[in-house]
């Protein structure tokens, strides 16, 4: 059994990164900034937005938190975004989710510029994904992608069954994982609450993306010898120690991992993975 | 077994289309208005759109089609699609495909606007369609996804398997079926070129939805008892008729029809549902 080391490998990547953006200083070129707006106090988005500020410093991005108690208005919000789009001098712009429930966040999602939408959300960029085209494809996904590929994971032919529909992670995979081309080309199922006899399906798979949100889903005696599996679940479950709180992921690791080829930890697995995806699209935002 | 009869229900639906325009006359509103634009002389693609305008006649919508030979220029055309795209007068715009190889398909797709794109194929709306939001759906899926709807198939838990992994046909009813609500709430499996072992997976399968563009692919024993078979399968195959030519299915019929509840012919399946869905998609691209 190999783990997937998402820390290791976005350290790495982040390296890579941060030699790209000294070459574009040298050669006289504009330092990719990354815009994020968080609106409110919660604390989860707090946590999220100040550990992108730290990865883009780590970097060389410039990066910047513009900050809105949770009355604020739509329109500012909105009018906050347009003059975004239109400053050359920003390259991305993420706005933190959840909103407040008096703001329409498809609206918020449909006003970015898709050509700074590094969080790939607008259904543009989504669209393009699905079609196969060059887009931001969301962080989560990207990831977990490149994750494949920086451990060589063969993927064409296999049975990849992803657990979870969401428009975040279990969909956009499931439309990326059966495109054609490497990592791809796998006969994709994508089960949901509504599926039946899940253990059935999962036994047979050799790829295991399990993205329900449901702590310890996934248990050993539904995994076959030698699968592959990613767990993208990250619930905060009550815990007896001085956050308050434990991280569990979908999947019961400790029954699970003695099967697997390859299986991520949680932390350290997709999580790490997540942000540098954010600065590949940033980089690329910015035109490099 | 039960023939889904697309002819007779497309019918039912062109009586239902031709009823709202006549109130919509009646209250004084606008007549739908669908352009199509014809690049050359292909024999296919004059038969679809003939049958477009026919359709449109039908239902009294008003129809315009657009020719040019095939040596148009680019820009002649994308300038032509502009002009509709702020002509208030035409609520539909669709080029017919395929283009000469001297065109930009991708950027002809892209300059269309979104709100007349009414054979969805616009990177945003196909996002917008994966994510579930109110778009228009491309003719042949939603004409599949009418079919089951108006049959009452159950879809709900029910394992289905795609075969074809085309982005008009296969993709999109891989999101379509595998979303909340009905028709969908299917276990989704997408099989495609590189998928191995094909027949064990649509054995499993309580709904297979062929759409490789192989004749007669789908097999008697590749199919279990009381499965929902539906054949998006059309290939032009030399025969000793009038025309030179038959249409044939993905589904080798004579051998899977009898083991199904319910199943598509061809043609009178798939077919005349995808008229009916542009047409449907116009009327709501005219506001109504």
């Amino acid at each position: 059994m190999t783990l997937l080391d998402g820390k290791a490998t976005s350290e790495q990547i982040k390296l890579e990164i941060a030699e790209k953006v000294r070459e574009i200083i040298a050669r006289g070129g504009q330092r990719p900034h990354l815009i994020a707006i968080l609106v409110g106090e919660d604390g989860a988005s707090q946590t999220y937005v100040a550990g992108k500020e730290r990865a883009c410093q780590q970097v060389g991005f410039d990066s910047t938190i513009i900050r809105y108690p949770d009355t604020v208005d739509q329109s500012t919000l909105l009018d906050k975004i347009r003059e975004i789009n239109s400053d050359p001098n920003v390259h991305g712009l993420i706005v933190q989710l959840p909103l407040p429930k008096h703001i329409d966040e498809q609206l918020v999602i449909n006003t970015i510029d898709p050509s700074k939408d590094v969080d790939g959300f607008h259904p543009e960029n989504f669209g393009r994904m699905v079609l196969g085209l060059p887009t931001f494809v969301s962080a989560t996904p990207f990831g977990i992608m490149e994750l494949l590929e920086r451990y060589k994971i063969e993927t064409s032919g296999k049975k990849c069954v992803i657990l979870g529909r969401s428009n975040i992670v279990g969909r956009p995979l499931a439309n990326l994982l059966s495109q054609k081309g490497y990592p791809g080309d796998c006969t994709v199922t994508i089960c949901h609450s509504r599926s039946k006899d899940i253990k059935s399906i999962t036994l047979d798979a050799d790829i295991i993306i399990a993205a329900l949100g449901v702590p310890e889903f996934l248990k050993g005696d539904m995994v076959k010898e030698g699968a592959v599996v990613i767990d993208v679940g990250i619930t905060r479950v009550k815990a007896d120690n001085k956050a308050g709180f434990k991280l569990k992921g979908d999947v019961l690791f400790d029954e699970v991992a003695p099967k697997c080829s390859y299986i991520t930890p949680v932390p350290g697995g997709v999580g790490p993975m997540t942000i540098v995806s954010l600065l590949k699209n940033t980089l690329r935002a910015s035109g490099n």
